[in-house]
């Protein structure tokens, strides 16, 4: 599979976007006459540095509004297309993009369009230039790719052929099943693109929601299967527009924007059973092994543990490193950091197959991390996550493995069993700035093999803050992302620990000195209304501080410590099969915390 | 006219929104239980801070999804009910806004849902409350606010009437001609807020684009004719849902919603001819008396100006203050500050009625600007735009006023008028954090008489800079607004200068040494593929970094000085009648630039 991204995707100027997609690894480059333009480098000087560095250069999209058109402006077009084909011959490029024409086009009749379009491939034909006619959605009189192809059939030209681009397709609902009707030797390129499904014009949806492959409600799986199995052979290339990638940096974006290319492939060969394509298999996680937490001094944050019913699991025999355990909630403090405050920073995860889990993380893209082990440390691989959490994977139980290398762990005697904390990680909650989100949401379904739930608006005091689950199947491992508003501080993480029985463990944990954030009596007197509560059932909610919602599943009742450095933690009790977060408390819990809104 | 505004208009806690609307000066608030809900503060204590605020509470939103329901739901409904009417008793609140079903109704029959809104307002009724019924955009059955009306009719209740809200009705194309047809004392309240025409689903639309009346494009003055001529006469009330105020200051948030309230009343009583009610007339300005620049030393800005061909119009008598003139630019550089660098800090506008400009804008609510002035000094009311900027009326020309306090100006000789430059300011070019961009909207047109041109978008190399153009009708002032995106640095302003000759003048600003801002030599090929321009002219924009445009009306020719401080200068040359700004060269001035994105 040769890769390929257009120009257009990526902010900076053009050789910026060169070089950033060449590091990214990235075989060709589509150009954006625009980039060009606006570029001091020569032609020349472009098509040298691409040499260089390795790029082709797969297609150039000089101009619009071309066919159907009356004859004056038929003829300025001309002259307008051979001067951009004297650019293309400069620059080395030998594939044009044609888009249908939106602004100035006056007949509906493809003869005509075909006569005009085949003028235009002959003229191309003298510089040893093919033109790849697409269909765009808002095109004024083709708009469906298989009007794209009916032209470029009555066209007849052998450097005439159809560009297929994911997101013109899928917008307007059409069926790519079409596809198997073009000649494949006709298929002369793909644009790939995702999006969100939204009721919006399909010129402003196109415009600025665009995502990559992955990150969006697209079936591009599917799509992509359509085009291969017609026989298109070309590269895949993403054409993504996107206010987000447009302002943020451009090596960052050009890496992730591969890695959505990866993900596409192995998805695709994966469903249709093209084995030796296949990255190995996705290793979908079905536990969390534990959490790590670092600072250089976490004694605050194991007075909460403790005060919550954590037990101490011991010391690592060879590092400032300490266990903290709640059944099999396991909490890991690194203190070998220079930093202060309390940070969320590490995250296992039970896996069928680390090895193979870390082989596709690689495969992917996925950096890699490297942390220093000593003789007879049990070694997990791990890759770092967007936002820099590193993720660890395990073959085996945390008992199996690594818990071994922790000395001097309390056991649980037959008083301190009963009152102790015992559960399991429900999920983890982790904020990222509005221009992260995106790439974690893609890193999480690529790399950690979780799905996404359908996201959610919080309102809180300082905005909404967008709420989207990723999870496994089963429930068993669950990350809540939140995207916080532009002007919101850095927020906290937080982490949920389940237990069979939240009322009682609010008790001892009050017992034990633990405040919890506090709630407004006027949530209570809502839940009331919302409800009818038994008067018992809610003066122990009213007491304790406990949240409370319930749906046709269950019910949800939960509590909060207060933050301490970056990170605070959760205790949540699901009754029947509530499978929610309590997210109609939300937004006064948000308010409660108002150091910033912290789903 | 009695003012009020829903708490959701607002970041923060109910506290804060209550204490800024106060500030601000609205008369009411309208309460949203969330914010309640989410407030440490009782109910009771709510109504006392409300009482000593003198804020009246206008309306309680408590719940939605009542009517037209299965009677199951019906009881439950009732019950929740009372439960919300007394914590409305406990508030203070005595109406309560109904909004039509769009979850829970079971049936489009209208005695049905008349019926059970019946029962409610009996119940209601033992409360001393009234329901004011509202047809949401996107309601099950009702989503028409003649259709809440035949409701409310069926009902037949004292303390039950309709609530309309211009959103709902204006975003649906309903015809706001037939609220003549309710009853006027059922109208029991009217919400307002405008929005931009956007083809995106009704919801999403309402939910998070809402905007202040003045802000968008819906025809609100129309509108509140209608409801005010149908004989409402309870208070205007804003209730915009908009991602952006959500989270930004409350205190400013909530003067800048009073203001849109005040422009509003004053346009919808102008075009009704309620000459008591107006407040002084609007003073669209006809020129730039002068734009003004401040920094602690000014010499690079002089330079620039002087290699521009500006000439020196004297020192001021009494300030460190100087004057550049070019015909009829004045450029005021300030060094009375002791801040480095330059920024421009001063506006001033030619109008027919300086003092009526003035009261106009205190009685909108635009905050005074305090100068100094010394004995002889000529006095121009001031005042401070959202951004800062100070802006300066004056009645007369600067030759009848102000002009005379500059000595030691150079008068032209023989040899300098052929060289100088001449001309007049044609626009200023403002760029606003994202935050901000919407009041500075309001400003614009309720304050200084400006008129929005059609916004659009610009690629730049840091992201799209969507560009806003403000004018008077003849063109005479123009403000360019650009929204930078939000991770750009602080942006430079300019000044565009309008000459005759823009040719002529670049090669004398060359002779004088002045550097402009280099254009691509991809850009003159470009140019040329799409003008077909002359060899002769192509090569002379070329060999003066020109920037060149045409259209059906006319052609363009531009060049801009490096930046200097936060400010740089544009020379410009409109021939035919060309209204634009040059666009299409947009994206490649804002690469050349590259400090930022700076149209």
């Amino acid at each position: 599979m040769r890769t390929s991204i257009a120009s257009v995707c990526l902010s900076g100027g053009l050789v910026e976007k060169l070089h950033a997609c060449a590091e990214a690894g990235f075989d060709g480059i589509e150009i954006m006459d625009a980039d060009l333009i606006a570029a001091y480098e020569s032609p020349e000087e472009i098509r040298a540095l691409c040499h260089r560095l390795g790029l082709t250069i797969d297609l150039f999209q000089p101009f619009r509004d071309f066919e159907a058109v009356d004859e004056a402006t038929f003829a300025d077009n001309m002259r307008r297309a051979r001067a951009k084909f004297e650019v293309m011959q400069r620059l080395g490029a030998d594939m044009m993009l044609l888009c249908s024409n939106v602004a100035t086009a006056t007949t509906p009749d493809f003869d005509i369009a075909a006569t005009q379009i085949g003028a235009l491939a002959d003229l191309a034909a003298e510089y040893g230039i093919d033109i790849a006619y697409e269909a765009l959605a808002w095109g004024r009189y083709v708009s469906d790719y298989r009007d794209a192809w009916d032209i470029v059939q009555r066209a007849d030209r052998a450097n005439l052929g159809v560009c297929l681009d994911s997101f013109h397709i899928l917008s307007r609902g059409h069926d790519p099943a079409g596809i198997a009707e073009i000649d494949p030797d006709k298929l002369f390129f793909l644009q790939l693109a995702d999006a969100p499904r939204m009721d919006l014009d399909v010129l402003s949806w196109s415009r600025h929601h665009r995502l990559f492959p992955g990150e969006g409600d697209f079936d591009l799986i599917d799509f992509l299967s359509h085009v291969i199995l017609a026989g298109y052979r070309g590269p895949l290339s993403l054409e993504v527009f996107n206010d987000t990638f447009r302002q943020t940096d451009v090596t960052r974006t050009a890496a992730h924007a591969l890695r959505s290319l990866h993900w596409l492939y192995d998805r695709t060969a994966a469903q249709n059973d093209w084995t030796d394509l296949q990255l190995d298999a996705p290793q979908p996680p079905c536990a969390i092994d534990f959490v790590e937490v670092s600072g250089e001094d976490l004694s605050a944050v194991e007075r909460t543990l403790s005060q919550l019913g954590f037990t101490f699991g011991g010391r690592h025999r060879t590092k400032a490193v300490r266990l903290w355990e709640a059944g099999d909630a396991r909490v890991i403090l690194n203190e070998q950091v220079r930093t202060p405050g309390s940070r969320l920073v590490g995250l296992g995860f039970e896996v069928g197959d680390a090895a193979a889990a870390a082989r596709r993380a690689h495969a992917i893209g996925a950096p890699q991390v490297f942390r220093r082990t000593y003789a007879g440390d049990y070694e997990l691989p791990a890759v770092a996550s967007p936002d820099g959490t590193e993720v660890y994977w395990n073959s085996r139980t945390a008992a199996e493995s690594w818990l071994d290398e922790f000395e001097g762990r309390v056991p649980l005697g037959e008083d301190t069993a009963e009152t102790a904390l015992h559960g399991v990680i429900d999920h983890l909650n982790v904020a990222y700035p509005w221009q992260e989100f995106d790439e974690a949401v893609l890193f999480n379904t690529s790399v950690l093999a979780l799905d996404a739930e359908p996201a959610s608006d919080v309102p809180g005091p300082r905005g909404l803050v967008r709420s989207q689950v990723m999870r496994t199947a089963d429930g068993a491992v669950r990350l809540a992302m939140n995207l916080a508003p532009p002007t919101a501080p850095e927020l906290p993480r937080h982490v949920a620990i389940r237990v069979d029985d939240a009322v009682s463990a609010a008790r001892r944990a009050r017992a034990r000195g633990l405040a919890f954030l506090p709630m407004p009596s006027n949530y209570y007197d809502d839940l009331d209304a919302r409800f009818g509560l038994e008067p018992d059932f809610l003066a122990e909610l009213r007491e304790l501080n406990l949240l409370y919602d319930r749906d046709e599943q269950g019910s949800f009742i939960h509590f909060y410590t207060p933050t301490i450095g970056d990170i605070f933690w959760e205790v949540v009790e699901r009754r029947g099969t509530y499978d929610g977060y309590g997210a109609a408390s939300a937004p006064v819990r948000l308010a409660a915390q108002r150091g910033g809104p912290l789903l």
